[in-house]
């Protein structure tokens, strides 16, 4: 596999001004909260109020790094101050989010926001909000929040936005978003050449059955990967992943075959990223030719934006594009009746792509979504089912690996 | 364990007039395929035309058994035939998925919904529909076809849903929807005290990390499940499965811990029959107390409706209720903040319960949700973690157990 560039760190580039985090293991969250705790509770006690300073995670303070192709964070930083009407809310929950972490990374164990959420479920409006109402009994755990229990205590009828304020606490402890311990619902799976050790457990993913291992949210408990894979086959949807898998494609190609069924989760990013780095290995994907395909590819590569500051462990810069691309419609002669019509929205979509790094960066990949735009059809992976159940596994992939057939 | 009722079949308890379907390996469904296909031909030659006849899946033919507390179908049959303007859609579909599924199971492979409506995509106006328009040329692949064809092909711009097209096709062959080898996307999960063999790989639950095996779709891969598991749990959601996960809950409980993620797919149906089945052990089950968890309960315990052909293979009538019921919210001092109010469609929701076969059944049951709509309120099982994150797996679940505290 040829074409792979040697990954630089931030600091080689030369970037002097960018911010980002830690993978911390828990004891080092622990003492970064209690440092935090403990400042705050000088700062009251000198009569200055809770301050809090945080990197910014405005987009004006976000950049894209060609030679990583990656967003990340400028170095400015914003304050919550606990004295300002306009930030007196969300300083009061970041206060019991510090807490919470601090507890569960205390105890070694993960949670989900729904576990933080039902700690005070009344204040919490919808799930993908938190609010907090600090009763001043929870903050008996944690000894140094006790003092601030009681000067906010009157303030905490909030509801922010629960992503927003997790990636506040993670960076301004400047940890990963994983270090918190805190997962989403985990949805990926994995079959193929690769072996780890899970939380202890040796799992050998050449036996995991046609349903494959499951892809914990919790990824920092998976050690010591190995194998044989020559690439990572990174499937969008399901049904694809199902086919490979129960054709056992990987003991024909040695590779390692993993699908996020379409947006992936968080852990299915980090796992991939971690195979990648442990095997040395590129990785290919297979998505579907059309504009929600090369967005869902765009999360793998270079993160959402409102994790910019955590981009490092969670994606894989140089994916290649094996298919299904736009030029393999012709190619593989896709009938006219599996191609279906762009909508006006998909067209829209495809538009901002041509504008995005990780598109026009490569001039390929333009040519691609030019041609997507100008015939103004799309089509799905299992459009090869068109030829036959098994045309993936048996034609479209041998050849496309055996022609190097990908950008 | 107590409480288990002995399972008898639907001959033994005397109901001679119900309908259904047999497990099928793929060769089985081949042969019948094959024969309903010269049945076609012969009555075209003989100048009679196409005339399918099923069994009834109409709501006026499905009964409910309360000794098997599962709907079955009765033995009400229906007619498709080609030469009538209402059924002639209808009965050109059923031809071409007969061939498709034909196809299917003489390759002994799975395939998705999608992966036939790919066969002809621009016919299908959204996933959950299937339409055909019969190529000639596609038919070519099954020879007892081809006369079809000429005959067919003029009137086959059609929509009619999927399921129902699959599910009269499960009737007619007389095979469970499993029999197909068309599987939806998999996406329940397991741990705990159970092995088995998937596609011949030996898989070992106990040594499945903190994320768990992927449940296939393809759950007739799945043979020769062992283990030492006293019991099942099965978990509504993911966050507590989690929970339970982490904590390695099944070493100090031996148990098979799984979940479907919610409304659980039919692989995960069938997974919990199959191991219910296999080691003879209850299972326990811990859902949300809200109406919505006792309709995923249901699922689980009685099936869906326009799948009561099929109800053995996939439901376990006698699922206890663990948690989280009703009279815990008071029994194990649910705050009040962790309790929700009843929306107007819950209590709607519940209402409709209270008549619902699984229900009256069990006056325990009857009392619970009785409770649950005089107070208006609901509560889900991570409001447990009010108490802290582990109160589920190092308080809750334990005195259960202790107790036998399950309906």
């Amino acid at each position: 596999m040829a074409n792979q560039e040697a990954m630089k760190t931030i600091a080689e580039l030369g970037y002097n001004d960018v911010t980002e985090v830690l993978e911390m293991d828990d004891e080092e969250v622990a003492q970064r909260i209690e440092t935090i705790a403990t400042d705050a509770v000088r700062a009251i006690m000198g009569g200055q109020g809770i301050n809090y300073v945080m990197p910014s995670r405005a987009n004006n303070n976000q950049k894209y790094i060609p030679e990583l192709d990656r967003i990340v964070l400028l170095n400015a930083v914003k304050t919550r101050a606990f004295d300002s009407l306009s930030s007196v809310r969300k300083t009061a929950i970041m206060t019991r989010v510090f807490q919470l972490i601090h507890q569960v990374v205390r105890k070694r164990i993960h949670v989900t926001k729904r576990d933080l959420f039902y700690t005070d479920v009344k204040l919490f409006t919808k799930q993908e909000e938190v609010g907090c109402f600090i009763a001043a009994q929870r903050l008996y755990v944690w000894p140094a929040a006790n003092l601030l229990a009681s000067r906010v205590l009157p303030w905490l009828r909030l509801v922010p936005q629960s992503d927003a304020v997790l990636d506040d606490v993670a960076c301004m402890v400047g940890c990963t978003r994983t270090s918190l311990n805190v997962v989403a619902s985990d949805k990926g799976v994995v079959v193929g050449c690769v072996t780890f050790l899970e939380d202890g457990d040796f799992i050998d993913c050449t036996r995991m059955g046609v349903g494959g291992k499951a892809i914990p949210s919790l990824v920092n408990k998976i050690t010591d990967i190995k194998g044989t894979a020559q690439f990572v086959l990174l499937v969008e949807k399901e049904a694809a992943f199902m086919r490979l898998a129960e054709d056992r494609f990987y003991q024909r190609y040695p590779c390692v075959i993993v699908t996020g069924k379409g947006q992936p989760d968080v852990g299915t990013r980090q796992f991939v990223r971690a195979v990648k780095d442990a095997l040395n290995v590129p990785i290919l994907g297979l998505f579907d030719s059309d504009p929600y395909g090369l967005k869902i590819l765009s999360v793998y590569m270079s993160s959402s934006k409102n994790m910019s500051y955590d981009s490092a462990s969670l994606t894989c810069p140089d994916i290649k594009w094996l298919g299904l691309r736009p030029t393999d419609l012709d190619r593989y002669k896709i009938p006219e009746q599996c191609r279906l019509p762009m909508t006006a929205e998909d067209i829209e979509t495809g538009r901002r792509l041509l504008q995005a790094d990780f598109i026009t960066k490569n001039e390929a990949w333009v040519k691609e979504l030019r041609l997507m735009l100008d015939t103004k059809v799309k089509a799905e992976i299992q459009a090869l089912s068109n030829f036959g159940f098994q045309y993936l596994t048996e034609v479209y992939l041998p050849q496309k690996l055996e022609r190097g057939d990908w950008i």
